[in-house]
């Protein structure tokens, strides 16, 4: 990969200094904490999904975030109305499709916002196979299905480039390493710690996060790369802040506020 | 009581070591924490509402946790299938009937969700009293009503077990002394700390790290009591670290995540 | 200003002597932090939106609270319904119009409920400002529109006070001073840090605070200017033993719950 540790901290550092509105319409176990996340990054975040207003908001915000976690058909609505005003605007939009696979109406829904042609889409390596397979896009390692979370992000390469490359978007899989393609190129983070996994919603607050990069950066894998590591490596120094997953949380939040030139330069791990 | 200690981190360690899918189905507001709650002790909790798709999630989770506390005709549709699906499938049922008393519709779902049978009743005392009351059962100590904070556990004892043997449940109540009873059996928990009840979903939280417990566990007493002694005595460590409300909520998700077998069999006090 | 210090703790003694009950209908990102600033300072916060609940229950709280931020239709009809049963039963009313300008619909909804009463409305500068227009109400400052941040509490002093005389209630401009006038008198906050505007929700949080301080001090202005007080001091001591926006946010719910006599005469800055 051609991006470094620099590129890293200079997108993060435009987060910080255009602090963009990042319009989230995601769960309610993540609206708190994905709301916290951005503030601590320097962006604006918004959380509006009534569709008597959501996609008149989408037009004014520099970024959208779908996450699907906790579904009603209402947000549904939303959420398509949304992702075709920004998409009509050129706003980039976040697509995180969690727990795709584990009933029909939530693959149903994934697939459908799929088709709107998200920027981005965010998930374990699971949700990314299971996406893959239900929006019938066949790729050599996308045999997985439901969230069987024993799939490694290796293993949901396949699907993610043949997802990438299909429908012209980034594919960023969440895992012990990072995966993110374009279709062509393909980054890898290997920022991260274990508690991550021990708290809620984690993945889904990085969704939000990825809007704030997105909405500073035009290359989309080089944000969603830069997201990936300053959230990573953020969680590294919480850890060993916080003596579990509650102090964690607390301590995560004041890294990804706090972290300097040096912390980054030093700790990104990128391939 | 038969049950030690050693039971307690028995079980413990059983939810660890099986890590079980825990359906909730709970208020707004104690979302975030039952999840990281459960996270902590080592369950995987899933949030899903949505009549669209809740029955089929309660189909394959290991446990299903209903919690009125921010109660909607549609997500009242989705309890109602919900507990039925587990039911059917001999899956474990924790009811919360946060609030019971406090409204007229409020008390009537909460007794219709009483009949279709859920496994675990916890509330505090206010709540059995009410909710035993407005489901026609009667119990020498069951003359309380609404939701005054002013009766203690045992004052429920009389309602919670004839509402135990009425229905073939297992009755928790949340107190300075927790007491809990199959309608034969009765088990006292007391461990705890007064910071409890300065930090709000407490006890939603609890009622979902129940349906953790009862995942692994098929005796529901042995299994309920043993949440309640993790619970509490995470509570006091995590008091004994925190200076107030906020870093108490942090530190008792640590202590969860932490507690080991000399604490548990050290710290653990039951009657 | 004719209020002290001793106003502050003996107005912040009350809300713990009495532990009032405050009936909140606020936004999924809030809700939890609300409760928790509530139960911190002593008071006893509820939850409740349904249409089929929400007016009986205002009937029976000692304060309401409603807050707009994340609306939709059945929401704003329990909103509507609870404001007109508290105002019926003479119970403090505050409404925190947040987003006010945003979105038509926003506004349309913002407009409806000030027209019902509430005893406070509280808002930063942009949205006290963007309320006043919209309601049609005409003070030399309110000539802003929108979210726009980068008024100060100072520039929307003009249409506070027009709101606050033309409608007979009080209106509380958060900033980095904070103005609260009932139209006659005016008085300033100094307390407060940078860290609250970037941990979400606590803006809404001191709107929760501030129905818990209506419900035991019948000056609007007294209470309203306590609470701010209260609030914005207990963040200052937060923010010398956090390290950022995460520990922030657990030291803010310890200092609300340990803030003694003397840290208040001493710490509190009114004009």
């Amino acid at each position: 990969m051609s991006f470094t540790p620099a590129d890293v901290w200079q997108t993060l550092k435009a987060v910080r200094d255009q602090g963009p509105l990042v319009h989230n319409i995601t769960n309610y176990v993540a609206m708190q904490i994905s709301a916290n996340a951005l503030l601590a990054v320097g962006a604006s975040p918004a959380m509006i999904h009534a569709v008597e207003e959501a996609s008149d908001f989408a037009g004014i915000a520099s970024a959208l975030v779908v996450n699907i976690g906790t579904l009603s058909p209402r947000w549904v609505e939303a959420m398509e109305a949304s992702m075709q005003t920004a998409r009509a605007k050129g706003t980039p939009v976040v697509l995180d499709p969690v727990g795709v696979g584990a009933t029909p109406y939530r693959t149903d829904v994934a697939v459908k916002l799929l088709r709107l042609g998200p920027t981005v889409v965010r998930g374990n390596a699971s949700e990314i196979m299971a996406l893959a397979g239900a929006a019938g896009i066949t790729a050599e390692a996308a045999s997985g299905k439901g969230v069987d979370s024993t799939h490694s992000s290796a293993q949901a390469l396949g699907a993610a480039t043949a997802m990438a490359r299909t429908l012209g978007l980034v594919v960023a899989v969440s895992g012990e390493v990072d995966v993110i393609t374009d279709g062509e190129r393909v980054a890898q983070v290997h920022n991260g710690h274990v508690l991550f996994t021990r708290v809620t919603a984690m993945g889904c607050s990085l969704s939000g996060v990825l809007g704030a990069f997105l909405a500073v950066e035009s290359d989309a894998l080089k944000a969603v790369t830069s997201a990936f590591a300053v959230y990573g490596l953020a969680g590294e120094i919480a850890a060993q802040k916080g003596q579990g997953p509650g102090t964690f949380k607390a301590h995560l939040l004041d890294s990804l506020y706090t972290l300097d030139e040096e912390a980054t330069l030093h700790g990104v791990k990128l391939q």
